[in-house]
């Protein structure tokens, strides 16, 4: 396990006192369920990818930041939803009991619902029309049936069957790769990027995106539950990246897509070692 | 029990059309989940004042059709949540097997998300960036913890215990008084109406909203399954306003609440004789 890149902890910080704000740990049942998810431990790689494009593209963090908090609420709910019984049924999220296990499944649905309910309010209330309506455009097709809930729905209606390689990239492009584009675009628009600067990163957060859910799969085989705070072979029923390609074979095709995201910085020059940085990072994650 | 006004099918046309253009009943699973909730016959009361209200603040019934199906995609979402086995546990919804009975319980709660989802989406790409962002904001607020999750939320959580009258009133209208102002302050926004004139338009909203609660608390003790599409006494283990009044007491409290939402009308004066019949209709729905 490689650490994450010390710039990232600084951010950490600041999405952290964003999200508290957002929702306080504290009042009625369901607002306590959502901060139970959201505030979790999490290395927060989306919402750090927000501040990075949109200061790559010349914005500051902290207009950004409510940015960011929409996207991990957005992640937040969709944790919820893949550990229901009705779904993953998985005990353990974030080192913690999973949250239909520690406030119910009907507190756990409301608490997801209302999380993604969330972050389009936020974006409407933080940031000027403009910004707010294509803002809210993107991550509503991150969310739709091309994106999260597609791939969420595709992964489970192929578990227990054989699939293609084509249709598990798919899945994936949409249960993971569709929120980390959504995080990028969200911060260039924030940080008032120019259209083929947003496509820029548009395309390292869709090859980075692939990239982590492949190691996510290596970990799901390897990884110590007390690093990852999932238990070990949850996905034990499904086709994944490891079962097609092995071990090794994962790790090689992970350490491309983190190459093919990084040839999409090449604009940026030297400005987008952060970024670089956060790739290196995922590529190296399992090692 | 009273027909719908007749001027009502007209807009019932206008807004299913607009519903299955949003979602289609084909494609993928889920997006035949959603659609199956959402196109299921409906008075499609909500949309209906949307556009009303939209009319009456001097805009055309087309463009306000967006913001009537986001209302409608609302609703869906929250109807499939209510009826899931961890929440009412209901078999039965608009005459029809509640959605995750057709399609199990992971695609209904993901069909939910999605609906709820699009909603943002359709609003955010039908108007123009001012509009879009206030009615998002209109929108989220109404689901949120103050509104449709936390009046769930409390009506399941006071389940199978004695509660304030004054608590129950807050649960209703989170529950439904909520959205019902949505629907009324976003056809104010798109019918571009100043401020007074939606602060009357809310007003009648939150009253009818209320009654409309109150009456489906009667429909379930006295109603035909046949006409309202659910099981008799469904809402047996909860208290209610006819558990707490009786029946005539409750039908005397819609009544009452009918002519307070109607006397918010009078600035609007004969131009909101839709509006009038409509609460007519809710009023003597259940007689």
């Amino acid at each position: 396990m490689i650490a994450v890149p010390a710039f990232v902890a600084d951010y950490q910080v600041s999405i952290d006192a964003e999200l508290r704000r957002l929702v306080p740990d504290s009042g009625a049942t369901v607002q306590r369920a959502m901060a139970y998810t959201l505030l979790a431990p999490s290395k927060r790689v989306r919402p750090v990818l927000t501040l990075l494009s949109a200061e790559i593209c010349g914005g500051r963090r902290a207009p950004a930041l409510a940015a960011s908090a929409a996207i991990e609420l957005v992640h937040a709910a969709s944790l919820i939803l893949d550990d229901l019984p009705s779904m993953d049924d998985a005990p353990l999220r974030r080192g913690r009991p999973a949250n239909h296990k520690e406030f119910g499944e009907a507190v756990a649905i409301l608490a997801a619902f209302a999380l993604l309910n969330l972050a389009f309010g936020t974006v409407a209330k933080a940031y000027d029309p403009a910004v707010a309506s294509k803002m809210s455009a993107v991550l509503s097709d991150a969310v739709g049936i091309e994106g999260l809930v597609g791939g969420q729905a595709g992964d489970l209606l192929a578990a227990g069957q054989p699939i293609e390689f084509e249709m598990l990239e798919r899945i994936h492009r949409g249960k993971t790769g569709s929120l980390f584009v959504a995080a990028a675009v969200a911060g260039g628009l924030v940080g008032g990027g120019h259209a083929d600067a947003i496509a820029s990163l548009s395309a390292y957060a869709k090859n980075l995106g692939l990239a982590f859910q492949i190691i996510d799969d290596l970990l799901d085989v390897e990884g110590d539950p007390a690093q990852t705070g999932k238990a070990v072979r949850a996905d034990a029923r499904r086709t994944t990246f490891v079962s097609f390609s092995g071990v090794e074979g994962a790790r090689q095709l992970a350490a491309e897509l983190c190459e093919t995201a990084d040839r999409a910085l090449r604009p940026f020059g030297r400005r987008a070692d952060q970024l670089r940085e956060l790739s290196a990072f995922v590529a190296g994650r399992s090692i």
